[in-house]
Formats: C-alpha cells, sequence, structure tokens
C-alpha cells in the first residue's frame, strides 16, 4: 500500500459543495488501495477576510497574534473535510500544523519548515485513517508558538509531509491543468507540459510561472519526492514534476514577470568592493535583489543594475543613492516599467546556439533588451514591460513550444 | 497586585469596534494595578454560522471535528483582542484552551473541565501580561484531543482559571446590568440584585435564571471564588455573587422556565421498586428528568409526575409507556403547554409560611397549581404555561421584589 499526498487550494474547498467534490476524490483515492495524506489551505477568501479584520482594529498587528488569527482558517476547512469524508465512509482525522509536526523556525508570517515530527499521523495511517493537515501553518519548537509560512505555504506543508512521510508522490490540486509552456492568458496556445525536472521547475518558478513556489520545489528536489500538478476538476494528469533521466525536451517553457523595477546606479568607479558595500547595504534594508547585471568596464567606471520587487523600489533607490554618494558614483534611476521573459529547459547545457536564437527573435519583433542574465538552464532577458507579451509569444513560436508546432511534428 | 480575571461573551466582541472597547476597559483595569487574565467567546454568530457551515455537510457530524471546527471560532476573537491591547499599549498575549491548560475529560462537545495545568499562563503573568485565553475549549489529556465544553462553558473557562490562578474576583461581562429578583422582561420593575449567595444562585440558575450557567456557580462555590456579573456597557457594579455572611434577604428572586413538558404515569401499582424501574429506564435513554412528585396513595394505586426538557419528551413517552406496560399501570400522558415559577430565598430557611403566601398569591390569580416540589432555599410550581407571567408578576408582588416596593421600604 503506497502513501499519497494531495494537496488542496483554498478553491477547491471553497465551499461546502466544492469540499464534498473534495471528499469524492479523497475517498476514491482511499477505494484504490492508497494510504492518504490530505493537505488543505483555508476556504476561499478566508484568510483574506481575517487579515481585513485585524486591519480593522491595527495596520501593525504583532506577528504572534497574526498567526493565531490566520491558522484559524485552515482549521474550519479540514475540520469540514473530515466530516464530509466521513458522510463517504472514509475514517478521516484532521491536524492542525502544530498535532501534525511541522516543525518551524519563529518567524511569524514566514516560518521556514525545520523539521518534520510525524508520529501522530503515522499512527493515524497505520489505524487505516486519511490524516488531514492544516496547510500554510506549524509550531516552533524553541517558542512553542503557532507559526505561518507566507505564500505558497501550503504546497511546502505537502511536499515537507510527502518527504517526511515517504510518499510516492505529492499531488498539487488547483486550477488550472498543470503546468504550460508559458502562461495561457499570454498565449492561449500554450502547450501543457507533462513533465518537466526540479531543476527547469525551479528556474521557472524564480522566473515567474506562478503554479508553484520555488520552496515546494526545492523540498520535493532534496528528498527526490515527484510532485504531480494537476486540476481539481478533472481526473486528467497534469503536469509530473521530478528528476528525470529520460531523455529531455530542449526547451520546456517561457516564464514572465513584471513585478520587478530595474535600479540602475550610473558611473561607479571600477575597484574591488564597490559591489559588496552596496548589495551587502541592500541586504540590511531587507531589500529583495533578483538579477544583477554589471558590464565590462573599459574606462575605470562601470553601471551596475539590479532588479528588485516594485514594492522595494523606493527602500532600493534610497540605498542605492546613499552608497553612490560614499562611493562618488554618478547619479541612481529607478525604471518602473520593466518586464522579465525567461526560456527555460535542461536541453541548454549541450544544445548550442540557444542564446543567440533568443536574441535574434526578440530582435525579429523590434524588443529592445535592457539587461540579459543566464544560468545553465536559463537566459533571462530584462525588457520594457509593454513589450513582454509579445517576447513570450515570440519565444513560445521560436521554440515551437505551442501545441499547434507539436500538432505538425516539432 | 491582586489578580482579576474578566470574561466577555459573543455580543461584547461583536466586531472590531467592539472589540477595541473592550481593550480600553482591561487597559484600565491593567492601569490600576491588576493582573489581569480575559476569557473570551467567539465573536458574535461566528459559533452559528460555523454550525450552519457544518449543518451544510453533514447532520451527523463527529465530535471530535465539531470541535476543531469550533474552537476556530475564539482563536480569531482572542487573537483580534490581543492586537486591540497592543494597540492600548498593553503586553499582551492570547492562548487557545490547550495552551492555557484548560484540561477536560474526552466528551466532545460538553466536555467538563477536570483540571488546570497553569505554567504557560503563569509564566506570563510573571512577565507582566495581559493573559487573554480562549473561552469554551480545553484539552482531553487522555486523549490529547481538543474539546469544547458545551453551553456555558466560557463562564465556567472563567471562573475555574480564576480558581486556579488564586483571582479575587470572576467579572463576567454580559449584555445586562446583573441577575435580577426576575426577568426583566416579564416584570420591568424587577430588582437588580447587588448580591446574591452561591446557593441562591444555584437554585436560580437551576430553575430557568439565564443569566449564568449552573456549573460555573458550582465552580464559585466550590473554591469561593466571588463572580461579578456586569454590564459590558457601563462601569456600575452588577451582582456579586459570593459565600455571604451577612444578614441574607429572606427571598432573592423568581426564575421561570418553560423549556420543560410534564409527563404523568397514571394508576401506578403502589410497590417498592416502581419508581426505580421507571426512572432508571428514563436514565437509560439518556432523559434529563427535573422534577418530581408522586402523591401518597390511598387506593393501592398512585400517579407518577415528572418534568423533561421539551425536545426529549417523545422519548420520555414512549420509555415510561412501555414500563406502564410493564407494570401494569394506567396510560401515560404528556402536557406540553407547562411553565415552573420558582421562589428562592437562603432566609426561607428559617422564616416559616412563606410556601402558604406562595400558593396563596397564586391562588388569588386563579392560577391553578399542577405539581410542588421544594428545597430548603426554593419553592417551585409547574402550572399552566399561559399562567407564567402572571405568576410571576404576582409572586414579585407578594415577597416585594419590585424596585418600588424598595423605594417604599420594603
Amino acid at each position: 500500500m503506497s502513501l499519497i499526498v494531495q494537496k488542496y487550494g483554498g478553491t477547491s474547498v471553497g465551499d461546502p459543495a466544492r469540499i464534498q467534490r473534495v471528499a469524492s476524490r479523497i475517498a476514491h483515492t482511499r477505494r484504490e488501495g492508497h494510504d492518504v495524506i490530505v493537505v488543505v489551505s483555508a476556504m476561499g477568501n478566508t484568510t483574506d477576510d481575517l487579515i481585513a479584520l485585524a486591519g480593522e482594529i491595527t495596520s501593525e498587528p504583532p506577528g504572534r497574534e497574526m498567526d493565531m488569527l490566520l491558522t484559524a482558517g485552515e482549521r474550519i476547512s479540514m475540520a469540514l473535510l473530515a466530516m464530509a469524508l466521513d458522510v463517504e465512509d472514509v475514517e478521516a482525522v484532521s491536524f492542525t500544523g502544530s498535532q501534525a509536526g511541522i516543525l518551524t523556525d519563529d518567524a511569524h508570517g514566514e516560518a521556514r519548515i525545520t523539521g518534520i515530527r510525524g508520529d501522530r499521523v503515522a499512527k493515524s495511517l497505520a489505524d487505516h485513517k486519511v490524516v488531514i493537515v492544516a496547510g500554510f501553518q506549524g509550531v516552533s519548537p524553541d517558542t512553542k508558538e503557532v507559526t505561518t509560512l507566507g505564500r505558497g505555504g501550503s504546497d511546502a506543508t505537502a511536499v515537507a509531509l510527502a518527504a517526511a512521510h515517504g510518499a510516492v508522490v505529492c499531488e498539487i490540486y488547483t486550477d488550472v491543468d498543470g503546468v504550460f509552456t508559458a502562461d495561457p492568458r499570454v498565449v492561449p496556445t500554450a502547450r501543457k507540459l507533462n513533465e518537466v525536472s526540479f531543476d527547469e521547475m525551479l528556474e521557472l518558478a524564480a522566473s515567474g510561472a506562478g503554479v508553484l513556489m520555488a520552496r515546494s520545489v526545492e523540498f520535493g528536489r532534496r528528498f527526490n519526492i515527484p510532485i504531480h500538478v494537476r486540476s481539481s476538476f478533472h481526473d486528467e494528469d497534469g503536469t509530473w514534476i521530478k528528476e528525470t533521466t529520460m531523455e529531455q525536451a530542449i526547451i520546456s517553457g517561457v516564464a514572465h514577470d513584471i513585478s520587478e523595477a530595474k535600479v540602475t546606479v550610473h558611473s561607479v568607479p571600477d575597484q574591488p568592493g564597490v559591489a559588496a558595500d552596496l548589495f551587502e547595504s541592500l541586504a540590511n534594508e531587507g531589500v529583495n535583489v533578483d538579477m544583477i547585471v554589471q558590464n565590462v568596464s573599459s574606462s575605470g567606471q562601470t553601471d551596475i543594475s539590479f532588479t528588485v520587487p516594485k514594492a522595494q523600489s523606493t527602500a532600493a533607490l534610497a540605498t542605492a543613492e546613499e552608497v553612490a554618494r560614499t562611493l562618488g558614483a554618478g547619479g541612481v534611476d529607478v525604471r518602473m516599467e520593466t518586464g522579465k521573459v525567461s526560456l527555460v529547459g535542461a536541453g541548454m547545457k549541450t544544445e548550442s546556439g540557444i542564446a543567440g536564437r533568443v536574441f535574434r527573435a526578440l530582435a525579429a519583433e523590434g524588443i529592445n533588451i535592457d539587461m540579459i542574465s543566464t544560468s545553465t538552464i536559463r537566459i533571462s532577458c530584462v525588457i520594457d514591460q509593454s513589450d513582454v507579451p509579445k517576447a513570450v509569444r515570440a519565444l513560445v513560436s521560436a521554440f515551437e513550444l505551442d501545441s499547434v508546432a507539436e500538432e505538425v511534428g516539432a
């Protein structure tokens, strides 16, 4: 008997009728002979409603109490799901993150999972019960306080439980069919990927593909747990994310991201320690820097550009200006209307000429490239925000990532 | 520095604005130099809303999961209250029933408090924090499961915490001004009692006075914790319930109850063991019997009457009919349109003639008495339900329990 972990998001358990549908699906998996751990998010907009309630009282709620408040959300959905399974004659038991032994650090609101204490879940599985676990929450063994995991936390809960209890797969149920070669809202002909490697999925997630957060893919890779992203509305396979050994497609997909701004520090003296000064200062201010590009200098001066979340651009500008003054650099400017397109594919490692084809495809559309950054399996270009949809379509077409291309035998 | 326990019901914390008002009151108590433990119920209709959600999924939810669901309610109100205290610059921390060490048996939905493990609360008090505790909930040390305490559970939580941590008073904040000599909705001139003994309050609660449940009064009496029932809308004193040693008023008040039905078994053979057969059978069926009256027999046959909650009258009838058949008794009938009025007062023990005055007052209004039952400090009469308001007013007037009588020097 193999163990399957299933994770259902807030939309999938949005009301009692949907909870009943989820229960039937779990009952079906159970009748096929599997042990099942189910991870649930809070129903629909519950979390947002609770945040709004807190907002009526204070704009700066203490983190501990905010976590106490928000963890009420999954408590409701998991108890209702256990009741719905009871109706299906499936023995089930619901556990909070703390009861399920999800151990975290004590960073309220954005805690990281540090370990799993699995006795209680293991005992319930041995008793032939479906175990339902509240996603997004845990407990700090140091402070004994309840914590929440921040964005994508329920996926992380699911993959971590799958790793700890030796599941054969972690199924992430969602409202889309899987991972696509590009965002279907931008490229309607984008193709669903049947399979993608952990490394590629990590690059796609980091480059803006929203289906799965990078942290849960990291977990999957570290413990080699296959992740199956699939729709909660039908039974067809979605996308399998795993450490694949088969011959891979050269290119998996195109991701895009318009959530970042570009900051450029001009005329920086080209001497050791300059970049360190700048990025240490930014880190101290809590600014999350994504891409960094510095050109080779010939004049003894250089420009350094980097991207940051748009919400942090004001803080980044202030910090960069201060550092620029100290270093005797020129001015700092921020460009908000910025976007990024990334081509991801494990085949890039061995296939040459991919970068050239990317730049050619964008040039053919008259798109100017601001910054370029590459990893062994990714090429990212920062461009004008208004050019992003055109760029995504151009790359999908150039690398035959659409279903039309597939049909004609690409 | 003395410890005060304050309990706020669902209406008092019904929305963010009210939660802020409660926070100011707590902050005021804190600034007066007291340590404070606050017990809160779920906001407004939260509990009913959660019950309705469960009802959309099943009519028979597993008790464990129902408790998991309902305990989300206080989690929300207590976290919001902690945030509101933070705004008032009062250090506070909120605890679930389990975190506050409220130990119970494992009877989900109607658990009894079996003990308090107070380390965590004590430590927070020592750290000069206001401690907020979720009412109505606890944890069973045997099963490690979260439980709820059933009706009146938050009051019981408050009094139990007051006893365990040595509070000087347990304040129960509510939407009425205190305990009255009669229900003010029936007798608008009913008088607020400044003080009432535990014994009297127990009889009043058992006789239908709804302000406080008998179980929390029991706790208060057992551990001698004064309970102060008062309004959350103003600062005036309400009613103190304590083990009073002062000279007491002869009569404290009139309670009434229209939630019970009367069952009569006719022509029962007057022989030993008959009553035992009947009431053992009823107990086995889970029927809660309140009053029991059996008349002296002269003919070798007698009638036995008893009252039960109206909701249990069908079960009571079926059981009584079966026992009647076995015993060779006559028929069984149930009367639903039944009510009970009770006069309560510690002074009855020493003052003679009270019973006569009760019966005279009712007779003067043409009210027929069906059943009579007495304790040392209570006289209860079962009458026609439609006569109840008239009977309450008659007794208030006869024993000068209204504020009009007080003004003229009663």
